[in-house]
């Protein structure tokens, strides 16, 4: 990979996420576990203020996790231009409690021209898979040239 | 409605949601806009701490307004069980920035016996549409009898 | 509109789309109902070919006439490059019998510079809504200048 | 495997579904390549008719072969209560070709006591994945006991 972003990524392995990254990820304090080319791998402790009613990761931030990792390992991908988000589906299968250390897997399925698909997955503190998402993202064309 | 907990979120209308509500919910800081059944509109202001590398709300994050904007409108509906979310699919459609006053609305599409179809909006601080959501909530059968 | 195809689809409302359609849409068989710019409105018999052991309407024809009138919609559209599916996500709320008359609709969303994001809704014959989809079309860049 | 359904697929793999078949499944002619529990695979052949104006397999129709491979394994489970669709999202990665035989899989991700949380995929003649879909099965509760 020539992305700088990669090797800055790579070269944080093992280390929790904070004072440089960008904000919402800071408030996620993720530790990048592995980070191959097209497949990052997070690990989050799930902190109370990440929780429902219930006591349990709230869906709204299993989401946000998974469209951070997908995010991430886009960024980091060779390709001539920047890419958002055109949509994220979540499939939500299970549960992670206060003090967990989640793991967040993202994937690439297919780097087109424009599109990059992805998938991303949640496992909670016991391996189980908790909640999995599909997610295009789109390439941006500049608008003048 | 005779749902309680409707009867309390309509007497909290127009006061931001702290102290008493969820960890999640009181990161969100939203305040209830309208409560009328099977609708909720709630105002959030963008923080720092929910932006992307950009300074734009972290698309992650709007996928938690929605499921936190769709969760709360199902709680408090008639019905004779708790609902839990099956998924949530979000596409996303403009931005908004730290400082912004963003508007989440939900709505009930149909509440089935045991599927309650929902859709969720997230416009910005211009009133444009910047991201959309359907989701599907359960309502969970006890185990025992 | 000055896409020549949307003035095509205007000429056709109310006759039966049939020999001069593309293949699967002669399958189809349906009958342009309303043609407004970005809103379509198809009407199509559920014949027994399309239903599920039940008798039903098959969940998967729901999901591919969702996908034909969404198509419809935004290939009539004026903008400068032909566009494909993304993705479409469909949400299953009733039923339709053979011999019910079902109505399709879409609605464009967002019309932006790549994705065209799409609505879709399902009808039966009582009116009842009974299945509904998102869509993302993107609008192909050519590969050489 | 108990279920009597799942007997009757294994005995009529590499058989095409014709006859007895249901009716939307007649159409499609798949033919059953393999059937273990929890994970099915079919081949269809792409006719004329399920195709869109470029010649390629029309979009609506891969979403219809993915909810019908999910369908048909879901039905096959071992359990107590009849299932029925609650989504299917549909990601489009590439295409098939009039005369192509393409490959349809499927998969259990979750089987829990009221949603089962399925992946199906499409692959063209090449073997290049055309087509994911995630969806999500609820098992229908009686409404007297």
């Amino acid at each position: 990979m020539n992305n700088p972003l990669y090797k800055l990524f790579e070269s944080q392995v093992g280390k929790p996420m904070k004072e440089n990254a960008p904000p919402f990820t800071q408030w996620l304090e993720p530790t990048l576990k592995s980070v191959t080319p097209g497949q990052f791998e997070l690990e989050i402790t799930v902190r109370k203020e990440m929780t429902n009613p219930l006591g349990l990761l709230h869906g709204g931030v299993q989401a946000a996790i998974l469209d951070e990792v997908i995010g991430m390992t886009v960024a980091s991908l060779d390709k001539p231009l920047p890419a958002v988000s055109v949509n994220l589906n979540v499939d939500f299968l299970g549960k992670a409690r206060v003090g967990d250390i989640i793991v967040a897997k993202s994937n690439v399925v297919r780097q087109g021209r424009q599109i990059i698909n992805m998938t991303g997955e949640l496992y909670n503190q016991e391996g189980k898979l908790i909640a999995r998402a599909m997610s295009n993202m789109l390439q941006i064309e500049m608008k003048k040239k």
